[in-house]
């Protein structure tokens, strides 16, 4: 018998695997940060003995979701301005409020506040654009979330940065302070194409190559963008992009919304990578992504939330129900964006996106263990015929129990078990207090 | 002071009344199955003594959700057939299924199953079309949820009745057996122009005259429906109603995907109302309802998540957020389908679309007490600017804590204490199993 600090077993493992394997009464044992088996459990218990084990009460064992696109300190914002189209949000509500608001203070009460839902509701990873990123990567490692974070790159000032060498120095700067941490990644994030220079981008392309690590950027979010963009650019945007050289295996694109075939094509050409943010896009009224076509094409397409301000939740089971659904609406047909493709992009291609499938986005020997379990003897689980059907269109954020990152039990019966709930909700209500006297 | 039975307080009261009223530290005093008072929290207190008091937590106190439009039997069939268009899944999946499982046995598990769901997502009033209607409004009385029933009638055969005259019979049957019954009204309901003939529309058109009772039935789900419409009807489908007499306040169109500008004016000119589905329209990827032109034409609009197993869930908070989100891409444009618009159609709207908002849909003196609280001290609400966007944005099913329908507390900290749920749950998975080697 091999002694493991973890086994999770009492239900259907997802492994999300390249066969998909689906293993009816499944487990997964746990050593240290990593996964040291996966299997049919009564074969799990003849050779492995458990410091622990955790039920899945007969329910899904699957991997950790993968919230690829979000601004998670703007959960402070969360519904202070709804029903607003993205210019006029953008401009009239959220660049005031961030001028006035943004501070490391902020952005810890906020990091936490979101880490903490993203974990309520089974997200194991996010990829994050701000400012003062370093408090949100403090956060996140104090919390146990893993995380892909960036500062925002752009032409003028930030709250954290003067200038854009201000921002490419302190993006230096974190890729070599957390360079090695099991949980905390560091990207480099120019903000969109209508913000930043030319050679701002090639500058963090630059950087990005040094560090090998993603370059990820904002993209084609609206029609309005879209019109901006011809106006200001020699090219067709991706084109601009591909001539900059940007377009690669390492490029990462948010909402991409206004993309057209040729768009497609220059991005499954070049391995380049799409976030799909549908409640965002719906709730902006920026519109329907075509990705049907891009899954159609080959390129990889993750799913996010965007910030807490335009959605108003980190919650990536809303993503999956709104992806499938206005997929097939924009489609006009329903067999496309499939159960199972949806849950992929949650997961695996998630972690594609990001660069790290190599280490997260399914269940496999010698990944980390970032593992959630889903009980499903609930009302509106019952009967279950298809666990790919039922996370996509019945399961809720709150219908997660347990959460395991890199190897770590941090959500337990609901339980968020790192940090003090209380007092990081209590944090952002006081900051909360202020913007509502603004 | 006076006896009460319940005070529910320490929340925000959202009246949803005629001025909208929101009354900050608020409360709301019930005896036997009616609303005694509406007003501040320290009012109240002063005037009545509760023998049981319902704590909202600090959070919201809200009339109970109407659930417009469902078939609640068709939880035993979840997720057993998806990612398929429309007419597909109705004659290659869900048709052949009905005619196998359906029966008072099926219909009692579903129907128990369906409200126990609906309940612990806040639900206090559903609209069901169906079969075997009689098993479902015992269910219902039992288990204390409001509900307005209608045999589903058509053409040909169905398992319950073998002739429209049958159907028509046993509907008249409901009719007068419920008559009087506090939680349970019956209306008459046509499937749709498609399967029925003019003459059952007529007969169901006098029926529900005799006893002034809602006619509903589905209209202009998609184009493939109005193309066959088209093709069948010597007018234009709504023109024909109107024609048959059956346009007036009593008339209740589900989905009407396909209605346009003239459509929508025979609406708003006989006071015909609507009940939209957004969540089951996008995955049958039926399109997009002309909702905000409705609204600005002042047809009544209620929401519904028509059945489980093409949605799959029976929650209303998912139907608002759906709708306004993709009320909002319909029309590009983001300030249609405000937060307060869509829970007015969650609430007061759906009662009025069931021509029951004399008695429920707001929280009003003399109203029957259909009461639900929502606690908002977690992080996925917090912070809280806005209540109404809360409720569409960023609320989930899972976050009702206590529902209170006609005075009687059907669930409290999310238990429901009316039925035993393990046992609700046990049956239909029998029953599932049963699917399941079909």
């Amino acid at each position: 018998m091999i002694t493991v600090d973890i086994i999770v077993d009492s239900g259907v493992v997802l492994t999300m695997d390249g066969n998909l394997r689906r293993i009816p009464n499944g487990a997964v044992a746990i050593a240290g940060e990593r996964i040291v088996a996966v299997g049919e459990a009564n074969e799990i218990v003849k050779s492995y003995w458990a410091k622990k084990t955790v039920s899945a009460q007969g329910g899904i064992i699957m991997p950790g979701l993968v919230n690829a696109h979000c601004h998670i300190a703007m959960s402070c914002f969360r519904g202070v301005a709804d029903d607003i189209d993205l210019l006029d949000w953008l401009h009239n509500h959220m660049f005031p409020l961030e001028a006035k608001f943004v501070s490391p203070r902020m952005i810890r009460a906020g990091s936490l506040l979101g880490a903490l839902e993203m974990i309520s509701s089974g997200i194991t990873t996010f990829c994050d654009m701000y400012f003062f990123e370093d408090e949100t990567a403090r956060c996140a490692s104090e919390i146990g979330i893993r995380c892909v974070l960036g500062e925002v790159l752009f032409d003028f000032p930030s709250p954290n940065t003067k200038t854009p060498a201000e921002g490419l120095d302190y993006t230096r700067m974190l890729l070599k302070k957390w360079q090695g941490h099991p949980l905390v990644r560091i990207c480099v994030e120019p903000h969109a194409l209508y913000t930043c220079s030319r050679d701002l981008l090639l500058a963090a392309k630059e950087l990005a190559a040094e560090f090998s690590v993603p370059l990820a950027m904002h993209l084609l979010e609206n029609a309005g963008e879209k019109a901006l963009l011809k106006e200001k650019l020699p090219l067709r945007a991706t084109e601009f992009l591909a001539d900059c050289g940007l377009l690669d295996e390492r490029f990462l694109a948010f909402h991409c919304v206004e993309m057209d075939e040729r768009d497609i094509e220059l991005f499954a050409m070049h391995g380049a990578k799409v976030v799909h943010n549908p409640e965002s896009n719906m709730k902006l009224a920026s519109g329907m992504a075509p990705i049907a076509s891009m899954l159609k094409s080959g390129v990889c397409v993750a799913l996010g939330t965007d910030g807490a301000a335009s959605n108003n939740n980190l919650d990536i089971f809303g993503e999956m129900s709104a992806a499938a659904r206005i997929g097939k609406i924009r489609e006009k047909r329903a067999d496309v964006l499939t159960a199972l493709e949806v849950v992929k992009m949650a997961t695996i291609d998630g972690a594609r996106a990001l660069c790290w499938d190599d280490e997260i986005g399914s269940l496999e020997v010698g990944k980390r263990a970032d593992i959630i379990t889903i009980p499903t003897n609930k009302p509106h689980l019952t009967p279950l015929y298809n666990e790919y059907s039922h996370l996509v269109y019945a399961v809720g954020a709150g219908d997660v129990d347990t959460v395991i990152i890199n190897g770590q039990i941090v959500m337990e019966a609901r339980r968020v078990l790192t940090v003090d709930a209380e007092e990081i909700m209590a944090n952002v209500v006081e900051i909360a207090a202020e913007i509502k006297g603004f």
